[in-house]
């Protein structure tokens, strides 16, 4: 079943002690949607400016991802610039210019109305309720979002939270919108919030998915390095919703599987610059990496 | 198969933001022992004072801990007073008292000394390789160590580490001995310094466990709270050794099952003061969370 994502579309300049790469392709919306391709038909919802390069345009249509509801605005495409130190886990914006995403205010396409499978990749909570006020009956909804928006948007978020099946968010972020210090807690206080279903991510020690009567607990795939950290959690959820669509399906076994192929494609992700490991990556190398990871962690 | 323990015993008086308890057995080879007690016949090496609590002998006893080892020297036990920070994971030393510790020298009694399956729990690497000059041909020797030893000892600790089969450290002391951020990285290195296994401990975040050809990645049991994390290591690694001491094997598979098995004893640990929670715990309490356990975290 297709999935509809909806996000930032960016350009990136980014830059690690080491390497500098402008031009890149970018926004959470863009990491899901690639990432969700991997499973799924995707339909993608966000705006660009007139000056978006065609080579970016043409990397979603490898895809084979839906850009109807590809906004195209007069102005320049969101861009943002950012260096990550030594200790790639610290990151800092040297520039943004939100430009035509500014005013961005997500129509879904009437053809896209429909759609079972929804991922509202990390934007401002109020744009996220939008698109569910523009959706018909969807089967499962699923919410990233940031510190950012805990911080400054805290009751849209709220609002939102409760519209949706699955948060998604990292240890931090769990922590900061609950007051607790312990992981545990704060993801199971975050299921009264609304959702069915919380993920917190732990970065390179994994993740945890809580359920009412259930917890699951996974470790990340060992990587001896990683050279940009960009969208990694774009992509984790990206690939955790296309799985849940390939199967039509959101049941707390089919969350579980689609967890693994989540912190999977991300691990392929953060092994080169943006999106460029996704360009070339195919279901042969994540299906190899699932059953290597698979024996890695002993899982049944 | 029997497991011969060597580290510290000694009286511990731990203190945290809501509580303060005095005159608590403690030492590495006290969490180590009771641990592997679980698993497999003990024999016990360390040092007490003459004014060593009757009590404090009577757990070991009731865990049929052989005591042959236990010299009792002239003076008082090995002291140790810690504070906990309301994170748990910052402890500071308020005092210290080696006693009889400071002139120890392990004695192995001649009824040890064919002991397959030996533990050099947490004392000065010069000691550990002591034990070692004593013992005939050992199956599985298991060290473990500490930051400060990595600090002071660190030639000591090199040449400890050819004689030994595995080496049990926590991710800051993987780091700070081998010179590598990333945990994977360090761990593969540490393998170039002898063990033919290398643990490395994450506390809240899991294990992972490298060998030449393999490795193995495993989350912590999901804890909601912390009471008491003095002597987790210890735990973990005692249970690690009992484990294998009981299959009489340190085959890769049972090195992974042992770490399961480590890592539910020191989740019982955690949860109340000192030994207290080790004092009543069953084996039968230890399976059902195993069982628990493996579905959690979706273990074959």
């Amino acid at each position: 079943m297709p999935v509809l994502v909806v996000g930032s579309v960016g350009i990136d300049h980014i830059k690690t002690q080491t390497e500098d790469h402008p031009e890149l392709l970018g926004g959470s919306a863009s990491y899901a949607a690639i990432a969700a391709s991997f499973y799924a038909p995707v339909r993608l919802v966000g705006v660009v400016g007139n000056d978006f390069p065609p080579r970016h345009r043409a990397l979603y249509e490898s895809k084979k991802i839906d850009l109807e509801g590809l906004e195209v605005a007069d102005g320049a495409t969101f861009r943002w610039t950012g260096q990550y130190e030594a200790d790639m886990n610290v990151r800092n914006t040297l520039s943004l210019a939100l430009n035509v995403f500014e005013h961005f205010s997500p129509k879904i396409p009437a053809s896209y109305r429909d759609t079972d499978f929804v991922l509202l990749a990390n934007i401002a909570p109020a744009l996220q309720s939008k698109v569910l006020d523009q959706i018909a009956k969807p089967k499962f909804v699923v919410a990233d979002t940031m510190d950012l928006w805990i911080e400054i948007a805290r009751q849209d978020l709220l609002d939102l939270l409760k519209r949706v099946d699955m948060l998604v968010l990292n240890d931090g972020e769990a922590k900061a919108l609950t007051g607790e210090g312990n992981v545990i807690k704060a993801g199971r206080k975050l299921l009264g919030l609304g959702p069915r279903y919380i993920v917190v991510k732990k970065g390179e020690h994994g993740s945890v998915l809580f359920s009412a009567d259930a917890i699951h607990v996974l470790p990340a795939y060992p990587l001896e390095g990683v050279f940009d950290p960009t969208g990694a959690g774009d992509c984790f959820v990206g690939a955790l919703v296309g799985y849940c669509a390939s199967k039509g399906d959101a049941s707390f076994a089919t969350v579980r599987e689609a967890l693994i192929h989540a912190t999977l494609v991300a691990s392929f992700n953060v092994e080169a610059f943006s999106l460029r490991r996704l360009e070339t990556l195919t279901s042969a190398e994540i299906a190899a990496r699932a059953a290597e990871f698979k024996a890695i962690a002993g899982l049944a």
